[in-house]
């Protein structure tokens, strides 16, 4: 698929040219995340919780805990609005008026179903763990069947989604642009830092690689038969 | 205040211990953050959009184009769901199931107001601005009658507010604490580089100070009268 087809929600009607429903886009944006925002509808009102999720091919997946409100209300199939949202920086103007900040961000609406079948489960775990944790599926314990039964997995298809993006130099009126006022960007990154080893760790433990930034996910090898 | 009340939608069911409504910890994490998300209900469905935001005094303070369809929401008394995220690091432990990442959220309940006293909101613009760029509101060209116009500023009582943390180590099974896995902490931050000018920029323009992490907001002394 190249592009996701706009919608009434989708739509954006503010600075319309800021919006972007191509596939690759989102899909960049997604995959440079690693926490979202999945709100509902709860009485009527809007409960909006943030947590871990991962791209797996054209849905969003999220797991936990098979008691958490938010993953029930998902599996109930309530209606969902997830956003993703990356600060890439702060815009600086000649006026205070245009003044703004960088980002990429992602809005996607939909119903979420759940993940049954096990070999599916196990497969979009694994997905995600090494997404989220490069390198760690093969090196720590894996679930047993009790976890595994006390995890909840949902997934949520892209359909309705929109990113919107802005970056580059501010847009300061022609009149202003003569003004000695400094004008460009302060850039924002999210940085991973050396790890710090648990204090209770045996000495002998080598540090894990840090893989940074993020990368999408993928379906592990054994297992795509199972996921597709 | 020392700290909030929990009501019916602000007691965390699940881990609870994470939970905290201490006034302290709730304005750290909202003066740590630049951008957050406020959803509101349209048609029975959430939609969620990411936007910035400052928090002046016991309530949080956003601004827009009077054309926005959020801050057009808010103004309309909509019930608002708030919350802003800050991921500080991927806890990596001896068994995949109790990997989980530090973070520092907030999520607010309530209905916005507008501000429509124009020192007031002079006030607010000035304080809201000064957080996200630290020194810029003397520096740039300050807003017209008709900037003013076109911007929307409406402010949410802190009222119904949470705040959940995880900090620290994982927390390993102790069946698992002999496994020869490495555990402990990748730290991740928000970090600011330095400042690229725009390139159609005079030469003469001197860059602006970097004031990093964020602080939080404060309403100006020539106008703590009228904001009060």
């Amino acid at each position: 698929m190249d592009a996701y087809s706009p919608t009434e929600r989708t739509r954006v009607r503010r600075l319309p040219q800021r919006a972007t429903y191509d596939a690759e886009t989102v899909h960049g944006v997604l995959d440079a995340g690693l926490v979202c925002t999945v709100s509902f509808v709860e009485d009527g009102r809007p409960v909006t919780i943030p947590t871990a999720y991962a791209r797996v091919g054209d849905a969003l997946v999220f797991h936990g805990s098979a008691k958490s409100r938010t993953l029930l209300a998902a599996a109930a199939g309530a209606q969902l609005c997830v956003t993703v949202t990356h600060l890439d920086g702060l815009v600086l103007a000649r006026s205070a008026f245009h003044h703004s900040v960088n980002y990429r961000s992602v809005v996607v609406f939909g119903r979420a179903v759940v993940v049954t079948d096990p070999q599916r489960k196990l497969a979009l775990l694994e997905a995600f763990f090494e997404r989220l944790y490069p390198g760690r599926w093969s090196a720590a314990r894996r679930p047993n069947e009790q976890e595994l039964r006390a995890t909840l997995v949902v997934e949520l298809p892209l359909r309705e989604v929109v990113a919107k993006v802005r970056t580059g130099d501010p847009l300061d009126d022609d009149a202003d642009m003569t003004l000695p006022v400094w004008a460009g960007v302060i850039p924002l990154r999210l940085e991973a830092a050396r790890p710090e080893p648990a204090r209770n760790l045996a000495a002998e433990c080598a540090p894990p690689a840090v893989n940074w930034p993020p990368r999408g996910a993928e379906i592990p090898d054994h297992d795509r038969m199972a996921a597709s």
